[in-house]
């Protein structure tokens, strides 16, 4: 039987950020992940979600350890959403202050960027390695190697692998596991967006389109090759427009030319992508807890969200940051310590985050779409330019920030409640610009005395 | 490979009933249980709760099928909760009216009867045989038997096996299916309180007993035998009386003296029973959708749920009743039109009564200390007597009657919300008698009409 010090289990996004964080302290680190090596070959990332939009958290946690810069030129700064409506005309909205932008990243290029630097720090990689069975108490690790077992202990285990997670489910069947896991009602599918016959991005590359219709939506992402990455999010069924009822390449083009007719005037294949391309589902995962022994679970493995908040890698590199930062505080020994604060410190963080997702999505499909909605964003802008501390829009304090996300979800709470007052003001389209909001401010306060 | 029409899973309660239920229909149906046949040995249930309280949804169950009578004979009735404080004063608190009571019977000695009435209406048992895989695709199911592998086709797969159910398992790898298990912070561990030297209960045996102390309590159901089997429900953790720092039998007997002491008169054997039997968890199930292909849900698979509110076994029997009463309706070979209405109808109804049983913990545990909680009580049972079809307490509902559990839920908490209003009167507790009862129920139909 091999001998680890710390096994990381899944090569992905988090899992390898996490084994060049460990490598770096000394210690000695094995990466198991169930695909093969994709670097050798041509990376197949069709038909899955591949943009991942990059914010500060992330960013945060790939400086700490050097990697910022060499991943900037990678990515494509959106300053804003672009919302495009029946009839083809946008808006923009600007995420945050001029130079706020979140990033578009391919997740692929990104995902093979962070094996090479965990390989060349002296990560231990190895591919194709389907874990099959845990044994929690005795540190053991089962995985399928081609048609090979091959069993592995280690002192640590830390699993970053996912929604589907092996360790999770070995977690699941010990005592006093919570668990829950809820698919949406909605599903996507991902799409293209070409570039132009002459090489060109056919739309504005700086921003996130969105094409926001009540139930639904279509979102785009800007790709370095000058395409676009779109995904469709529909209802499974039981809606006038759901993925059940598009079943061949006349209902695909009805739907697009009835609701998102300027877009489908730059997808060329669209209705060959469309049959070709999975549907995927969208699930929610929360857990507690995340430790059982001397095995940890980390990034989607313990809070898997829905991606209407773009947080999701985010919020698995901010833990790597602060697992890190624990380690700093508690030595490269202390597992048992680090990892209990770790999980009791995290974990109302990324159950506000889970929930912050799940509450984005009826705002990007429905609510920006509303007059209201934009109004309702310019006063918040403004209070923020006004009271840059008193007043820190949602959306900034997520994405802009690394305040902890549970901090940030009450402060929206409140924000959200005394807004719901001013919005109710029946000339407030009129007269948004000339609110006392020094009041507004007041009522802040007064409610967070409460 | 063995080819069956009906399969079910679990030989406990819930699956020895529903396969006498479908036998009866001339169905070919085969059993399938984990454990050896406890019926030829000595049963052993020592060390996990084994006093069910069988109430009218139960008994309507038994009956369809000619069981009542049968059964009856094994069952102690409890007409009412009686109330230990800590000075071994009891308070009776009737469950309803005077001949209305739930029934203490052992789930051992229950199982046994339910098994030997499949067996006899010709079910193919199946014991020893645990249940390792299941594709749901192909109605294959794999079982361990002994050193054997045993591969079965089945045409319908229904799983009753519980809370840890291997179907459920299967259906959560596949996609969109909604799982939330959740373990409560109390565990429980199993006592006895034996028959006096003379031979006879050493209390009233016509009751639930419960010794409620705030944030943990202890309880007894009365047995054939003249013993009670008392269940302990303690925090694991974290308060000043919980299991974690109960390691000896000096602090056994240092907390029975302190907060059970007329219970600990009776307990010969508390401290070598606690320091020997299990402390065992608690938890909630929910899950949805129930049918994946041809294969069903039912029981604790599907809704297991905390013990609190004696609905466990009910639940499950009441399930067996609806199915039944779907085949009724659409016949012998209409699975899928009998599933879908099955777990659509159902759901919201099993939903309801996990929700009771973890709220009705508090009531149990502390409420019903509280002399305002027996006014309550007193007023809501004059209520019913005044006006016994627009009010009904919510025990009844929820015990001594049929009424769907989710519009129980409904009511109930439409009751709770007058019933608070009448209790906020700082004089109730001497004029309880003579209030507007006429005026409780026209706020009660007011808050209908809403």
């Amino acid at each position: 039987m091999e001998k680890n010090d710390i096994s990381i289990l899944g090569a992905g996004l988090i899992g390898s950020l996490l084994s060049i964080y460990l490598k770096k302290r000394g210690l000695d680190v094995s990466l198991y992940e169930k695909r093969e090596d994709n670097r050798k070959s041509q990376y197949k990332e069709e038909g899955r979600s591949i943009n991942m939009a990059l914010s500060d958290r992330g960013w945060k946690a790939l400086e700490k350890i050097g990697l910022k810069d060499k991943i900037m030129p990678l990515a494509i700064p959106m300053y804003g959403r672009k919302v495009h409506d029946e009839h083809g005309k946008t808006t923009f909205m600007p995420y945050g202050k001029d130079n706020q932008a979140i990033y578009s990243i391919s997740r692929g290029r990104f995902n093979r960027v962070l094996i090479d630097e965990a390989e060349k720090e002296g990560v231990k990689m190895n591919f194709g390695h389907r874990c099959d069975y845990i044994n929690l108490h005795k540190n053991e690790m089962h995985f399928a190697v081609g048609f090979e077992k091959n069993r592995v202990f280690s002192n640590i285990i830390i699993g970053a692998d996912g929604a589907y997670s092996a360790l999770r489910m070995a977690m699941q069947k010990q005592g006093r596991f919570n668990y829950k896991q809820e698919y949406i009602s909605h599903g996507y599918k991902e799409l293209t967006i070409p570039a132009t016959p002459n090489g060109e991005f056919a739309m504005d590359p700086n921003a996130l389109h969105i094409w926001p219709r009540g139930k639904f939506m279509l979102i785009a992402l800007p790709n370095p090759d000058k395409s676009f990455t779109c995904t469709l999010f529909l209802p499974f069924e039981g809606t006038k427009v759901c993925f059940d009822k598009i079943n061949d390449k006349q209902d695909v083009i009805g739907v697009f030319k009835t609701y998102f007719d300027d877009a489908y005037q730059v997808m060329p294949n669209l209705a060959e992508e469309f049959l070709r391309n999975p549907t995927s589902a969208l699930i929610n995962i929360e857990c507690y807890p995340w430790v059982q022994d001397k095995a940890l679970l980390i990034g989607d493995a313990s809070h898997a969200m829905v991606p209407f908040y773009g947080q999701g890698m985010n919020c698995g590199f901010e833990d790597c940051f602060i697992l890190d930062s624990l380690i700093d505080k508690y030595g490269t020994t202390a597992w048992d310590l680090i990892f209990a604060k770790f999980q009791k410190n995290r974990k109302p963080d990324t159950d506000a985050i889970c929930q912050l997702a799940l509450e984005n999505f009826t705002e990007m499909r429905d609510a920006v779409a509303d007059p209201k909605f934009i109004i309702r964003k310019k006063i918040e802008a403004k209070l923020h330019s006004l009271y840059p501390k008193d007043w820190i829009p949602l959306y900034t304090m997520v994405t802009f920030s690394d305040m902890p996300y549970s901090e940030a979800y009450a402060q929206g709470k409140l924000q959200e409640s005394i807004m719901d007052k001013v919005m109710s003001n029946p000339l407030i389209t009129q007269n948004w610009d000339k609110l006392d909001y020094g009041d507004i401010i007041d009522q802040m306060d007064a409610a967070k005395a409460v």
